[in-house]
């Protein structure tokens, strides 16, 4: 099982390519999507061999459990294209075993390694053409399981479908955010599923979001549901708090995403000689530094965005403002990063994985 | 909108129905499925005319949103048949009710009440010789909002489907339950969804479900996240926990769902003269309360298995055993309540509607 190469994935090609009609200079976000996509099935306690398929709809017994139950799990990873035209995946294997710590929380059977690893690769090679290189732009790759089992019983489902899209993305924010300290409403419960990334805490978090742009805002910061005190997440992004020359970050919990993007951050500031310091940090030493103006920078940090730097909060009425930096972290990591991501430096950290 | 009527829903028959294969004298719960279903589409900012049409397949777009992002609730009601054939449902606007508290949770557009109701009735009319009669049985009601809105971004779909589909069910569980004490785990946050039918809650649970299962116990008492002191749900179910000769539940909050079995018990046992007690109940209280031999009963309440109860409850690796009662209040108010869903004696409340 775990030893399917490449080889064993049937492709079966689309006969009408819509590449031709769209402007890969004007890519908005994970809006459109290309000709292909990796479709693997899990039933009668095993998953079967993948395969390459045209892009095609997904058809389900009105009981699948996807429906009623939330059983569904995700990635999101990126791919590019360099000026050799040779193709790059950024550390694909924590994709892959994010994917499987979230299924094993959400109960969803876990799938072999290489299914993913090789799947993906597979569906890369055909959708070369698709990988944009303008800049800021990138092939958004989303994986995803979900629950096709039926039944109306509250259980998990004996049948699930694991397949691999594709999205020719522009940037994910165009500019700063301004974000909301939210106290009221909550991403994730202690022992909850917080730090998988399971469709429902998406959903959760949409309704407090829109709220927040009701006021103004852009986006949520997310605070511990116990006591509120405490910063976890910025929307669907990890989030570093500046003060002074220290990065701050929450350390992941059981209500926080692991994020990849968060990580590399961490061990690139080290590199680079910076301070970074990996520990709660409360809102009121939040609201403390910018009044005491050693709140330098604060930005949030994922896949889509890569970093999205943070232009001020509000936090119980009150709008703080985080004054633009001239040399800042945000914006030397960022490029760094996507530095590597795209083939254009060195990568002593071995992130890059050349298809 | 809200003005729509029965005989506006167009109604697309079957041309084979499959209801002489089925044995209804040996129903599973939520296994086989009737031959039509109601659907209503969401889009270009409204919901449409729901159609009764033959139960078939759904067909989406694989970046439908309801498989990545989990915007999904859904209602569980049930209809039954009296000798005269009449067809009663039980409280069925307290389920359109709590599926628009469930839509605005999860930022999805609220359903104009006519909808459903009309909706239910004209399915109920084309379905009613799948209503089953043996004890216990009954014609599961399953209403179901998804998004079906496409596009990578986690942000509120711009398509919806409201489905209703039905399914001829036996009792749901079969015997007493053992349930166990969850410290680890969680079902909800403070803050969060847990008080919205929204499908991502219940995935949540079947990780700690399956590993109380595997030490011999069958259902979880869910614990609030924060200190997991205190009792909240029953697995899918709210709980009821009788000391001495008083029933004792914990008010509902946002963390623990608005029941229609919990509140019509409550109302009931205060009709039939029992004491009742909404309050927050400990563990600690639970434990002593069994110790002690106060712990008289305990049951989960909800519309699968109306009235469930519990045999006995595990808690830091001790077994605590509720020892059978003769005129127990479970099977007493389960019959009474029964009784009025099924028009077998008077309803002084008004929960029955009659079709
Ligand atoms: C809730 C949440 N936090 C953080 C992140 C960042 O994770 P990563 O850097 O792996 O994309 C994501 C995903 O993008 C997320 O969904
Ligand atoms: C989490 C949860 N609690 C309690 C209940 C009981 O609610 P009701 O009595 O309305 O069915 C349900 C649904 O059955 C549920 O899903």
């Amino acid at each position: 099982m775990a030893a399917l190469t490449k080889n064993d994935i049937k492709i079966t090609r689309t006969e009408s390519s819509k590449i031709s009609s769209i402007d890969f200079n004007n890519l908005a976000f994970g809006q459109v999507f290309s000709d292909h996509m990796l479709i693997c099935d899990y039933k009668n306690g095993k998953w079967h061999t993948p395969e390459i398929v045209p892009y095609s709809p997904i058809t389900l017994d009105p009981s699948a459990k996807i429906f009623h139950y939330g059983q569904s799990i995700f990635e999101g990873m990126k791919a590019y294209k360099d000026d050799k035209e040779d193709v790059f995946m950024f550390r694909p294997m924590d994709n892959v075993r994010r994917l499987n710590v979230s299924a094993k929380r959400l109960s969803i059977p876990e799938l072999p390694e290489a299914y993913f690893m090789e799947g993906l690769k597979a569906l890369l090679e055909v959708e070369k053409d698709w990988i944009p290189t303008a800049e800021g732009s990138s092939l958004y790759i989303r994986p995803f399981i979900f629950a096709s089992g039926k039944g109306f019983h509250a259980s998990p489902a004996d049948e699930y479908k694991f397949i691999i899209c594709a999205a020719p993305s522009g940037a994910y924010f165009s500019g700063k955010v301004n974000v909301l300290i939210e106290e009221t409403y909550s991403r994730s419960a202690n022992g909850g599923v917080g730090f998988a990334k399971a469709g429902g805490n998406y959903a959760g978090q949409f309704y407090p979001t829109q709220l927040a742009k009701a006021k103004g805002y852009q986006q949520v910061i997310w605070t511990d549901d116990t006591t509120h005190e405490f910063i976890e997440e910025a929307g669907a992004m990890n989030v570093f708090i500046r003060i002074n020359d220290t990065l701050l970050t929450s350390p992941v919990s059981d209500r926080i995403l692991d994020g990849i993007t968060r990580k590399s951050i961490l061990q690139l500031a080290e590199a680079e000689g910076l301070k970074t310091d990996v520990r709660k940090v409360k809102v009121s030493e939040l609201v403390e530094a910018s009044r005491n103006g050693s709140l330098k920078e604060m930005f949030g940090a994922g896949t889509a965005a890569v970093i999205s730097p943070i232009s001020g909060f509000g936090f119980r009425g009150e709008d703080f403002i985080i004054p633009e930096q001239d040399a800042s972290f945000a914006s030397k990591l960022k490029n760094r990063i996507v530095a590597i991501q795209t083939n254009k430096v060195e990568d002593p950290f071995g992130w890059r994985v050349k298809l």
